[in-house]
């Protein structure tokens, strides 16, 4: 064929209304509401709302958005727990055409208010606990541009508050057109949603999000999951944290119910589990560590089968033999702000069931393979963009390709093309891939310490910490050395009653790592965490310096 | 915003490599031979066909095609039962840039030649079964264009047949490369498949599918069924019709297994249950009528739990019962070739359970409601282009629209225009929708006969006739007549030993149904039906003209 003739495949076959529509998490609502309107959607204290009202609601707020000039491309941010409000803003806004940019409700006003400032948010709105940190936000605002504050209000919260805002949000909904004519974005790739990284030096950068993505990102929690129609969710991620790794749409899809909690807390989450039949849920291994180190009466009467998902950190093996011996069921996945939330899963093969609870622990502490719906995950080598060798040993950089990556990073072109250079999106973890092309994170760029010339990745040292029995979390960061340029530092936070000495703790890391491996400090204490149970290194840097010094 | 700024939100933000992908199902069997290379893919006769072959045996093809000169939007023809080249050919042939052409087995030389010469197939492969009336349709072909014949071998094949290719499949993909540096389409709007509609009139017209609209109907297979991961799916369904109603990419997706099937028999689907644990089967309703009827000896030793499609014809009270005395799970589902197969659901209710089998399969009769990634699904007035009141009463014509929707008709943009008038496909089938928003075929535009000037459902007589004991099955078209213009005409084929004579079949209709739409006459005998079942009524109208009228 030559290049002057067209195809027969590509001559009067155009892209219709009839056969070409953007994809959009906003046609699962869409769907659920018409096809399942009286399912039950959010429970939240006794409130018990279906997909039909939710649906409604949802149009509503984005009717009454829209009369109040908010529109395409507008900025509403929230500040919101996993509440019912938290639920409709991830439809009630992108129907306006605008995008949510749901805030991290740990952070300083200072923080708030670059976010604010830099989204350019029209409206924000505002859960009665967060009153006092949103009012001083809003005070250190940069910009003139006027902003709606709408309150929230929470029979289930009774700390102290104030109204700080124009209306409330339910006499805002209230004002809102139940049958408000919304429509589709007109190009799928158009924003849905901005999310600031968490930002540990310099300013925090937003993370746009498609349409076209969060879809695809929605589809691929349910196919990795195998999660059925109706479904129970539990609301243990933030919302606020990659869109919830886009599961608000995920469970509109599913028709499922959203089972809201202000809080993480282990006797609200079982009692969660046995009063709403809660199926499935998500969080930091620090949620699930709260549920296996819970005390045993606490369990009484939860059923087998619920469905987890571990992310933020490898889960290791004493977490996996508890949720085991809880009956529930665990997958390890992977990703950043940028892919959406996990954007890899460590699936799981029958085979390994035989497999003693070590070797077990060693497979699922890797970071897998790619989901569902993105095209490619790779460890390539940074500097040559090739694939490093599948021998678990070759160190390069995880990096993603497809419909599971972000638009770009606001109003930063040159850290979106840095971020993109080459093709394939650039995670900053380090990582190697074994012959089962399965990844498992080595570090952080940032993170990985050398010594001697030699890299220790401080991820491999935290393994071996965490290995000890009295050992409830740790993190190993660089202490500057004279001799070595760097050596390992050990900051490690005991369980209750745990008499062990900085000697020990060194003498369990000779029995496993190579000498120049062994922490050369250890530090106890508790650890210092984002709102996302993230320890925070940059943190503990700062104090590796002046740690005492162990002799090796 | 004034319409000269652009928003922050559309600055700097462009489609890299990184972050945009073209849909393909293609990606689906890529990702499933690298996470599970050794999960069974494919059952046939003794072979046991793993993921990875599979993939690899499917680049041995695309290589091999390329080497050919065969590419970028090249036909390749394909006249294969549901045999493991069949299988190969869903992905070999795409992952060339080509086009598959499933050629319908059942069809003459004439219809054969006319489709391979319309699609300009440049390669057809061929299994033994069907090479005699390939051999014949070659020869009556009018291009003078070259074209590459393959012949297949299947040992499970023993009836005559002769080679009448160039190589064989075999040696075909042998000498392709397993390394092939296939990609994915540069456009998700490039076709991937090219269906030829039965043509009940006319020539028939060739259906191009996309790459965006086959991931997209293969997706929402497995999210209407909650399929597993790892399922094992029977072959009963033809893979040449809609692409086995784009199962064979579904499969892929969830590293489930192909059983084959070279014929539908109940023993033999039966054993396959047995002996391959197969969850899953599609078909026209005359498969699972096989299998309901069956002797009880053959099957024993089913599974329950066994979940089943059906189309072609919504599944009558009798059906649903004995599919339920089996612990088979039947799902209605209704589409037509221009939306890839199935693009709506009969969803079902838990509270439907409760209800009793008459009206359960009143209910389930139904064509319900859009597929899970189909953007919409109504039942409009074809002159206003509105919708119809939900009041399960007034008639208009189903439309779809959305991305589960061809890309057009092959060479032909008149009937394209047509078809996708007012922005929605326009199905051709007429049908009410209730106030739970539920489709119900009345009958096709063309099937309805008008007696008096009163409209006759076709269908509506048809279900009272499938509910008398002795019908096995039934069809009713226009007769021709002096006085009324038309009046209906029954052609009913009656079960083993039934006794029934025309003027108790009469009587039985003046029990449900008003005199005018009591048919005129009533002719006993086997009825005509096409490849996958459905039967043909433009042959019965042939016959209706001289059916002896019966006094009503």
């Amino acid at each position: 064929m030559t290049d002057t003739k067209v195809s027969i495949f590509d001559q009067d076959l155009p892209q219709t209304p009839a056969n070409h529509a953007p994809m959009s998490p906003l046609s699962f609502i869409e769907r659920t509401a018409e096809v399942y309107p009286t399912r039950l959607a959010i429970v939240h204290g006794e409130l018990r709302q279906d997909w039909a009202t939710t649906y409604r609601r949802s149009r509503q707020l984005a009717s009454a958005l829209s009369k109040a000039g908010i529109g395409k491309n507008d900025t509403v941010a929230v500040m919101l727990p996993n509440t019912p409000p938290m639920v409709e803003a991830h439809f009630g806004i992108p129907m306006a055409g605008a995008v949510l940019n749901a805030l991290n409700t740990r952070l300083d006003p200072q923080t708030i208010a670059f976010m604010l400032d830099h989204g350019e948010a029209k409206a924000v709105i505002v859960d009665p606990e967060f009153s006092g940190v949103m009012k001083n936000a809003l005070a250190l605002r940069q910009s003139s541009t006027p902003i709606l504050v709408l309150d929230v209000e929470d029979a289930l919260y009774n700390g102290p508050s104030e109204k700080i805002g124009a209306s409330t949000y339910e006499a805002f909904v209230a004002s809102g057109d139940a049958a408000f004519a919304w429509s589709l974005p007109a190009d799928e790739w158009d924003a849905i949603a901005l999310n600031y990284t968490s930002g540990t030096t310099g300013n925090p950068k937003g993370v746009v999000y498609h349409h076209r993505g969060a879809a695809t990102n929605a589809i691929s929690n349910i196919l990795e999951w195998d999660m059925p129609k109706h479904a129970a969710y539990l609301w243990t991620l933030p919302m606020f944290h990659c869109n919830g790794w886009c599961f608000p749409w995920t469970l509109a899809a599913r028709a499922a119910v959203n089972v809201c909690l202000r809080r993480v807390d282990a006797q609200a989450i079982f009692d969660a589990i046995r009063q709403h039949g809660v199926t499935h849920y998500c969080g930091a291994p620090i949620v699930h560590g709260l549920l296996v180190n819970a005390p045993q009466s606490m369990k009484a009467g939860v059923p087998a089968g619920v469905k987890a998902m571990v992310a933020g950190a490898a889960p290791p093996a004493s977490m996996i033999e508890g949720m085991e011996q809880m009956g529930f069921d665990l997958t390890h996945v992977y990703g950043l702000t940028e892919v959406y939330g996990p954007a890899t899963v460590c699936a799981q093969h029958d085979d390994w069931n035989a497999l003693d609870i070590g070797e077990r622990a060693r497979l699922n502490a890797r970071q897998g393979v790619r989901y569902h719906l993105e095209r490619d995950v790779r460890v390539l080598d940074p500097e040559t963009m090739q694939p490093v060798p599948q021998d678990g040993e070759t160190m390069g950089e995880i990096m993603f390709k497809g419909n599971i990556a972000m638009k770009g990073y606001l109003k930063n072109p040159k850290a979106t093309q840095e971020a993109f250079a080459g093709g394939w999106f650039h995670s900053g973890d380090l990582a190697v891939q074994y012959p089962d092309g399965y990844i498992k994170i080595k570090d952080r760029s940032k993170d990985i310490i050398i010594s001697g010339g030699e890299n220790i990745s401080s991820i491999e040292v935290e393994d071996v910490l965490y290995r000890h029995p009295d050992v409830l979390a740790a993190a190993v960061v660089a202490k500057p050395d004279a001799r070595w340029g760097e050596t390992p530092c050990a900051f490690v936070e005991l369980k209750a009653g745990a008499q062990t000495t900085p000697e020990q703790i060194v003498a369990h890391c000779k029995q496993h790592l190579a000498g120049f491996k062994v922490p050369r400090a250890v530090v106890f204490g508790e650890l210092p965490k984002t709102s996302t149970g993230k320890i925070q290194k940059f943190e503990l840097r700062k104090l590796a310096g002046s740690a005492q010094a162990i002799d090796v």
